[in-house]
Formats: C-alpha cells, structure tokens, sequence
C-alpha cells in the first residue's frame, strides 16, 4: 500500500504562512464568496499556527469549522446560516489551506484537475482551429496525408472527402481495398454492400460490391475504368481526375482485389512511406490498422527547410476512446484524438474550412486555386 | 447442435426449376457479368437435373463447374479465363441456385445480406429527413421534448442547443442537475468543469462549477439568477426568457444542487411524465440515465386529434451503440440510433434545420417566427 | 410518419372475449396479485363490451378504472388502496386486454420484451455450454480453429491459450505477426511490447519486440528458434510441439516481419481457407481484422460425413458489442458474441473446460490424453 | 505549430560523447545483436563529431550509414548483409546517439514507450493483487464499500456476489434500485427483466421485475420479505443474513421503487457517505452513475489509526475505457481501472480469492471465520 507522508511543516513556506480565513455562510445552503472547494486529496488547514487535516474529507464542499475548533468537509447544502467558512482559492497553503497533489496522478503539474484526460468524447473538437491548419497547410504547399477506413464512405462522408480532394487539400490518400470497393460501387450501383444511402438494404445488395470490383477488374485499372466512364463520381474518381496519387493496401479482409491493391505487405508499406516521409500533416479517420500502421512509419516531426523541426499535426478521427489510445500505445504521441462520427466529422471539417477560405477570399473551386495550381 | 434439414426437393418451386446456367470466364481473375455471388448459406446448384452442394462454401465468390463435373465455390481471382461459371441473381430456384436462407438470423424476411444491424457507427444518418421532422412538428404544433446529458454543453453544442429553444423547437427539456450547472458555469465563467471552450483545463478550474451553484442558490432560483443578470446566455437562460419548461432531475452525483432541481425521484418522474404525456417527437442526447428513464414512460405512439395512432418519433444520439441498444432492451423498440458524438450531431442537425427553414422561406429568428408566436 | 392502424375489433377473436377484470388494490403502492403489467404499446382494454384506449400510456404500470370508468395508466407507487386494478397475463385480448404488438420492431414474434437485443455485455455468458462444445468436439475429432489477436498475449491469456493448444483443443490457430512477435517476446524477454506481465512498462522496453523479431529472423523460422532452444514456451512454442498448424498472415502495421509470415494478402487467405474450408468450430478473440476475414471465408454450416448439414458453432469474443455486430453485418450471422475481456474469457473457458473434463474423469495432459493420441 | 529545437550540443554531455558506433549486418534482413532501435522521435546520431539527423525518420527500425556517410533509418526487412548499423540502446547520447523525448507527451520521465496509457482493455490484471488486497482488508478489519450496477445481476455474477457478502468481503454495498429488483426477481423467479441465467428471453417476462417489486412492497421492506420466505436467496437475502448494511438509492429509471430505496438524492448522498467515509478500500463494477457519484465523496486517502496517510485502493470495473477515463476526470485520480466484463470479473476474483485463502488455510465459510467473526 503506497503511503503517503504529512508534508514537513518546518519548512519556510508553511512557517511564513497565515492561519485560514473563515466567513460566515449568508444563507442556509449557501456559502460566502471566495469559499474554498475542497479535493479528495489530503488538505491541511492552518488553525491558530496549527496545520489540522480536516474529517469527512470529500471534494466539491466547503471546509466549515465547529464551535469546538474542529474541521469538517461539509456539503454546500449541509451549511446552515452562519456556519464558519473556509474562504480562499489558493492550495499551495499561502492563504492557510494546503492541497497535497502529488498524489494526483499526472506528475507533470501537482494540481487537482477535472478533464485532464487526453482523449474523451466529452472534450470539444475545435474545428476552427483544424480548419485553419488544413488552410495553411495548403497554402504553404505542405504535404498532407489521409488515411481513411471504409466507414467514411458507408456513411455520408463520400462526397466530403471527394470535396477535399478537389480542393487540393489531399496529398496522399492511403487506404485499403475496401474504401475504393464501397465508393466504386456507390459510383455505379448507388449503393455500399448493397446499403442505400438512407441506410437501407437492398434485394440482391449482397453481391454488388463483387460487381463493382468485376467491373474494375475488366477494365484493367481504376484509373482506366475511370477513362471508360465505369466510375463517374466520388473518391477514387477524384484521385484520378486530379492526379492525387493514393496507395490501396491488400488485407486478408478483401474481396477481389482490385487491380490496383498491393497485395504483399512488405511493398504497400514501401508504397505507403514513400508517402508519408513527405508528410507535412496527416489526417487519420475510422481506421486502426491503417491509422496504426500509418503511425508506425511517420515522424512525430517535420524539418522545415532551414533545418527547424516542428511537431507533425496528425489527427486521429475516430468512434472510440480506444483506437486513438491504442495509437498513443503504440508510440504515436502527437496523435490528436477526435472522439465522433466520420460522417460528421469530415462535414463539420469541410464547412469550418469552406468558411475559412471564404474570409480569406480565396476561391474554392480547385481547378483554379492558386494551391492546387502549384 | 442445430441441425439444417435440406429441402425438400420435390417439392414443385424445385421440380419446375432450370439447370443452373454457366458461362465461360472472359480472362483470369475476371468473371461473367451477371455471374451468381455465394453467401455462406447453404447452396444448391441444378446440375443436369440433380441438386448439388458445391465443395468449399464462402461468401462473396463464384461458382465454378470443373471438366468432372464437379461444383467449387471459387474466389474471384482464382478463376481463369474459360473457366465455367454459374450466371444469373435469383437465390430462390427459380434460375437453377437455390439459397437456404432460413438460418440467417433475422426470421422475417430469410435473405442474406450485409449491414442488416439497426444501430451501428458504420450507418449513414439521414439528417435531411431529421431535420423535416423537427420542422414538420414545429409548424404542426407539435410537443417536442429534449432529452440531454451534460456532454452537451462541455462540447459546443451548448450554442446550438440554445438556438433550437429560441428558435420554437424545444416544447420541454428533460435534464439533470450538470446539464444546467455546466451551462451556467459557462454563462459565468466561460468554462465548463474548469475547461474551457477548447478542451484546456484551468487553474482553479475544479472549484468554478461549485461557485456557479453558489450564486444560483444565493439568487434563490435559475429564474430568478436570469433576472438578476447573473446568467446572460445559454440554455437555462433561452428556456427561461422563451418560457420553455424545463425539469432537472436530481441523482446522486450531484453537486449543490441548484434549486430547480427536483430532488425526489418520485417527484422528478411525476414532472417528467407531465411531458411525455404530451410528446409527439422526443429526441435524446448523450445521455443513459435520462433517456431510459424518459423511454420507460414515453408511449411508443402518439394519438392525433381525430383517433388515429402514429409511431412517436423517438432519436437516440449517443457516441456508442450501447445505449440505444439499452434503451431498446428496455423496451423502447421505436427508438432510432445515431452513433455520434453529440456536439456534431446538433451542430449538423441545426445545419440542415436552417437550410430547409430557408427553402421554406421561413423567418429563423423565434421573436417573430410564426411558429413560436402559436 | 407511420400510422397505427385501430385492429378490427369485428373479427371473432375480439368477439368472444369477455370484459377486463378488475381487482381492489389491497393497499397504497401495492398492486393486486396477477396484476396486468403494461407496455408502451398500443393497449386496448374491454370495459362494458366496449375496447377502450387507456389515458398517459406507459410501460411497467398498472391499468385503473376511475369512479367515472375512465381508464388510466398509472404507476405502481401512485395507486391507493381500493383503487381497480385490472388482473391478467394475457395480451391478446382472452382476457380482456389486447396489446398491439404489430409495431414492436422485432417482427417474428410480436411480443413486447426486455433483452431482445442479440449481443449485450449485459447477457450472460454461458460457459458450460461453452466448455461442453469444446469438450465434445475434441471427443469427435472435429476440427477446431482459433483466431487470435494480439491482446490475448498481452493479457495473462497467453498460458491459458498455450494450454489449449498443449491439450488437444486447437486444430489450427490463425492469427497474424504481432500475435507471434509479442508471444516470443514474453518467452525471450517476459515482456510484451516492453510491459511487464504486471503492465508496467520497462526501461528500453520499446525496441524488444524487434529484438525479438531479429532473433528468430537470425533462426531462420520459428521452428528453428524453438529447436534452438531461443524460444521456450508459450503459444508458437506449443504449436510447434504439438504440431499445430499455424497461419500468420502479414499486415501493414507488421514490424519485422517473422520468417514464417505471409505477406501476401491472397496467399494469407489461400492459407487461411485451407483451414476453414475443414472447420467445424470457429472460435475468434479479440481481433476484428482476422475475425472479419475468417467469417469472409467460413461456412454458416457444416457437412457431417453422412450428408446431413448443421450449423458450425462460430464463437467472436471482443470487448465491444461492435465486432460481433460488424461481423454479423458482413454475413456471419451465425455469430455467437460474448463481450468481455479476453484474458478473463480464455481463464474462466479453461477452468470450465477443465471441470468437464474431471466431470468425464479424461485426463488432461495433451501428452497422453486420447483425443491428442487421435 | 510547435517548434521542437535542437538540443545545445555545446552541452558538456554532448561534448564528452563518443561517436555511435556501427557494426555489419549478419545477413539480408538480420541486424547485428544490440542494433539500435528507432522512434519516431527527433534522433541525433554522432559521426566522425558531427551530430546527424538521419533521413527518413520512423519508429521501430535501424540506423544504417551509407557509404557516402549519409545516415538512414531503415527496416530490418530492408537491410542487406554488410550494411553498417548503429548498435547501443542508450537514448540519452553516452553512446553517441540522443533521442529527443521532451516532446513525447507524458512529461515526466522523457522517454518513448508503448503502452503508456492507464485505462486500456489491452492491459493485464493482476488479479493475484487484487485477491491479496481484499483479503488482507478483511483481515485487518478494513471497510470494503462495494458499488454495483445491475449488469452484475444480469450476468452470472450473482452467486460470485453473494459469496463475497456471506464471507465477510463487503462491509456496505451500495446500489440502486435496479440491482435489488433484479436479484429478487432472480430470487423470486429466476429471471431478470425476464431474461433466463441463459440469455433467452421469456413469455411474459417483461412483467415479471414488476410481480417481484409488488412482493417486497406488499411485505414492507426487502428484510420483511426475506423473513417470510419470498426472497431465499441472492445478494439482498445474503446483506439481510450476515447484517451488510446496503444504501439503495433512487434515481429517475426506477420502477417501483422497493420500499427500502432513498427516493430523495439529498438524503441517498447522506446514507452513502456514512459508508464512504469509512472506507478503506472501494471496488465499483458496471456503474457509471453510482460509481461517479460514490467516486465524488470517496477521499483519495485512508487514515490509518496511528495518523498515516495511505491510498485508498479504489477498483473501477466496467466494459469500456470510458467510464473509468470518467471517473478520473472527475477527479477521483487513484482509481484503477479493469476494463473487461462483469461477470468474468467476479468470477476469476472470486476464484483467486479462494486460492488466497487455501493458501493461508482460512475457513471460507463465513460464519466461522476470524473475519466475520470480529
């Protein structure tokens, strides 16, 4: 059992400090202004030059003094009109109350915290801020990488990304068999493994997405199923369109393949660092094993090219706590886990940035942005 | 174990059936259009007048018939050109394949498919028909009742929420004691457990929701903490200047309470109940304890004026399909999932409320809203 | 909005049924014995020949009749003594109440139920049922295939799985690099990933699992490494000893990889399907990648030597309902899920397994037991 | 963006450091032994007294210069027999190579590793620990609070349960409503909401929680129905048998509720923090609500009676990292969380418990022992 030592009084900072200072409470149920807000760490009060560790001790009340000189955590709604009350914000023990937080946990700040975690869904997404990376990014010619997993385009995330694509804010996309197959046969059939976009399953669904890869595999290539007007719409067709280069990794999950998946391992890895050594940023959503392979073989750091390095942006989108920590597990620290939906995310992004490039001016049509056109 | 009778095959649908149909493979690795796509299920194929079992049964395959004559279930890429294969996408008999799909799970309507689950991250969600929903049932008169947890206002959908109130589409809010305490926390202070508004802890942050309680308690009421200007913006503060009920249902978590918070959870169900009595659309939000307790005394239809009976639209947002599959199990089978995280899902969900109010040529603003002024 | 349609009280079954009945509450909160318990469907009850609709319908309440026959739903808690409560099982009318079940989602049945959901961590697992599958299919010298992700070895699992293995339970294991890499690693260094079985980390702990990789790359295979004496025990070490066939298919997140990895993804599955094409019990822990692929590749069902078919017991074991519901999506609706952690599942299956086999006085020592002799 | 600067190898550490040192590779794909393994951290390697970065950074590889001295990071699997590489595993510089790690989150040991998190599924519990801690509070006459949600009575840990409050292992449970009326329904029926100890649903099951409530408030009281024989068996009937106190508290989703349940949150708070603030150790399972709510006014810190300070071992089992991330950031820091499945938690607890105290030779039977004696 991990014991925890009274902290050493004699020294000067308790020696200097004055007694706690306590008002009364104005109302039943309701305490003065300023009252300390107790932890559930183990609190020294200064009484009468003596440090006194308070019964009862919980967070989230008042220190309340009897008319005995004892200490009590009481409740705000336990506090009676004119109860003596503990008043004061700071812990360090200079106005008489002191919070021992080394046993809190995160070493790094000894201070008791609420939402201290690094990833929660509880946690805002500041979608102002990422908009404004990916923008800059941009214009400063970065090189950003996207790593996405089917989800995205089972949900309604289809035409976002094809819109990012468009738009020069894509690279690199790296992906599996199955992101092409879903958004291949959401080209031609309108469907996702025979779902519908409302979410609704169709008769004979179950075999389109062997179609669609039939199809692809009769053409030769996506890129000349595109050509033959197999493909009209959406992701891969965009990546053609715009010679953004994109890299398919076989997995033992896949049907056909399409013809352009690497089926050996070892070269898709080849094929996916000769991408991300150049990544400037990397954006990772509704995947694991691709998110963590991607972490696996990228840099928490950029060199700039007078030599200064930087943190790497890469952001992890993801349903779960879990994929995100598993990534920080596996050495990714810089990950920026955002606990959602791919769906939502990709269009909250898409209209965060589409309102950035608005006060900014700048059209928004890639064929004629001056980032795509570099 | 089960065992799976085989049909019976003299049965007429199968004495009256063709053989099965094969066409030859265009190139290796490349099939027939129209060639038939196996499930797991168990297949029979009509051979020269005889039902047969292919060898080696897998989904998402082909079947393939050898020079001996003998059936393979066969991957797509391992088919060569010239190869044999069965053509055609009835699995009833009809066109000589026959799919026993009575062990497939869902009894209602035996046909094997993929993603028929009801609630699952990997579903689209049709904001386009939630938000007619919401408008329809605001022009009809309709008693909107909201369900929240507190991950709403730590996240930014506290500014959404507020809008949907202004805006006349919030009959009620059903909520517990956080909900509003982090809501007036961020009124007062700007933050919301001592985070602040982009995910950054405080220092002294731990002891600002207590503070906010303090200052409604001292006020004496949410009303009248409105009034005096200690609370200038959020959601308690629409709900009260707009005269949106609200009931705050008290727990054992709480802190304070406020005074608006019914303690007794026998009086907090009466006051909920008020509500759902009257609900035609209830819509639940990151929240387990509030929206099982409002699902256990929500009908799961509506009667109209004149008799009828209709499904209650009920929306279950969570960022896990857990709850909504709790709320299910217990009994709430009307309930439709969204798998989000709660700040994106009010933040689109007001997107598209705005985009049809605007093809609707609707006044969004509620002071002059037809809709509010009912 | 979907309407209920009013059933056709002119149809016999309604005809014939006689009036509700009605018994005194006997005191205040407490209903009469046989008391009818309602839904939150639609529930017409028969008072004076006439099929009434209840007024604030709810679920888990009682049915009073006022002094004016006006028909309430009413809480428990809120009946007082004396009021009429209606007493009956029954909700298809013979008693006087008829429950509209039509709208109950779960079409197969309509009945208004608790727990129907498939997958829940909040059903009970049963592991006698479990351990007897196992047991007896050792017995029948079926074919037993695991499919394992690498938290099993992370996890204390990996004795347990070692003692499955060693005794006979596993006809073939498949699973991919890191489930190798971190199984050498806790024989050569006890640690896996650089955690101690305690999951502390370890000083240099981040490079061990390549250390380990390097030796066996040294060795040639891991056969080899186990001949030479550099791994002792352990999962792969079982394997090698007992000859179990094992598959190591190759990803894009592999480190290394192995020397006994397949890189390719269609050879990976080519070896795969050699063992699933035999299976008959598919048994997959904490791994959605592998699990996925398998049930791609598996049978619902199995052919007995005698022709006749049987389902083929399909056990995926993840600590989130997702998995199990993935795979369900993608076709394997045979699919049992038990949602726990997989070192508990492998300890409790193997203290169950081990019960049975002391139950059959079989000895459990793989070296002579009968069923590894086979 | 957050610049990373380059260490001042000015620095005397730097200036005293040898150059790293490198040896051939023994064969394709093989490293020598004591290789250097990467990070994807910012790496300095000296050469000839120049500290390098080397290109094409990644995790888990080698260090290989070239000929032309120019230095890459490089995968094993990518390494030719002959080509130099970097051996040491000192990341600190001593052997001339320095590894950057102040960027590496956790700021308080500077040093890459896997598996760093706290809560994860991934990580092993050492339930060994756990048995010892649990028995040597009883044995020193501890007070063990146990905090449940009704997933314990769901599953098939109600006997493991009931066990520990017959062998003296729980000196106050602390519960809501849900867990009482499962277990009795259990008791009374042997079902739960309905649902058989096997997972299946039954006829008019859905009433049944209902009939078992309406018991117990026909006898009064849950003890009252244990003395007239309605309730035979369970957890209730075991708190009742051995004198365990338990607080049941109210909360918004109650049927009911038992007449033994706290309706008022005030007053339920009181009730349990008359046992919180004795307790020397807390295990919480399957509850978000009351373990947040019990997490609130726990103390992270026992007194002993000679006035040390110790922690106070606080046990949080539940399904998902997220609950017990939750319970963290709100404050309650000293919790250790198990993420696995209720059920198979109790079960192996239990089991280790047992073999505690076979190994000390403890009677178990609780009416005997020391501990239930004191």
């Amino acid at each position: 059992m991990t014991t925890i030592p009274h902290p050493d009084f004699s020294a000067s900072r308790f020696l200097s400090a004055p007694d706690a200072r306590f008002v009364a409470a104005p109302a039943d149920g309701v305490l003065p202004e300023d009252f300390f807000s107790t932890t559930n760490l183990p609190t020294y009060v200064r009484v009468r030059g003596e440090w006194r560790l308070p019964r009862e001790p919980r967070m989230d009340s008042a220190l309340v003094v009897d008319r005995d000189g004892v200490l009590w955590v009481r409740e705000m709604r336990r506090v009676r009109a004119g109860d003596l009350v503990a008043v004061g914000k700071k812990e360090d023990g200079s106005e008489g109350i002191y919070v021992n937080a080394e046993v809190a946990g995160g070493a790094d700040n000894h201070e008791f915290k609420f939402m201290a975690s690094e990833v929660s869904r509880e946690k805002p997404v500041d979608y102002t801020h990422l908009a404004n990376l990916l923008v800059q990014e941009r214009e400063r010619g970065g090189y950003i990488v996207w790593v996405t997993g089917p989800a995205l385009v089972h949900s309604r995330a289809r035409s976002d990304m094809t819109w990012f694509i468009q738009n020069g804010f894509a690279s690199a996309l790296l992906a599996g068999n199955a992101v092409a197959v879903h958004d291949i046969e959401a080209s031609i059939f309108g469907t996702t493994l025979g779902m519908s976009g409302k979410g609704e399953t169709t008769v004979g669904g179950h075999g389109l997405h062997m179609r669609a890869i039939n199809k692809v595999r009769a053409a030769g290539s996506i890129a000349k199923a595109v050509e033959a007007g197999v493909i009209t719409d959406g992701i891969m067709h965009a990546c053609v369109k715009k010679n953004v280069p994109f890299v398919l990794c076989g997995s033992i999950r896949d049907d056909g393949p399409l013809p352009d998946v690497y089926t050996d391992a070892a070269e898709a890895q080849d094929a996916m660092k000769a991408h991300t050594t150049k990544a400037t940023m990397a954006i990772m959503i509704a995947t694991a094993l691709h998110a963590i392979a991607t972490g696996n073989m990228l840099p928490a750091f950029v060199m700039e090219p007078d030599g200064t390095l930087r943190e790497l942006p890469t952001i992890c989108v993801d349903s779960a706590e879990f994929v995100v920590g598993k990534l920080k597990d596996r050495g990714t620290h810089q990950a920026f886990g955002v606990v959602t939906n791919a769906q939502d995310f990709m269009h909250i992004l898409r209209l965060f940035v589409e309102r950035e490039l608005d006060s900014r001016d700048v059209p928004v049509d890639g064929a004629t942005s001056a980032a795509v056109a570099r």
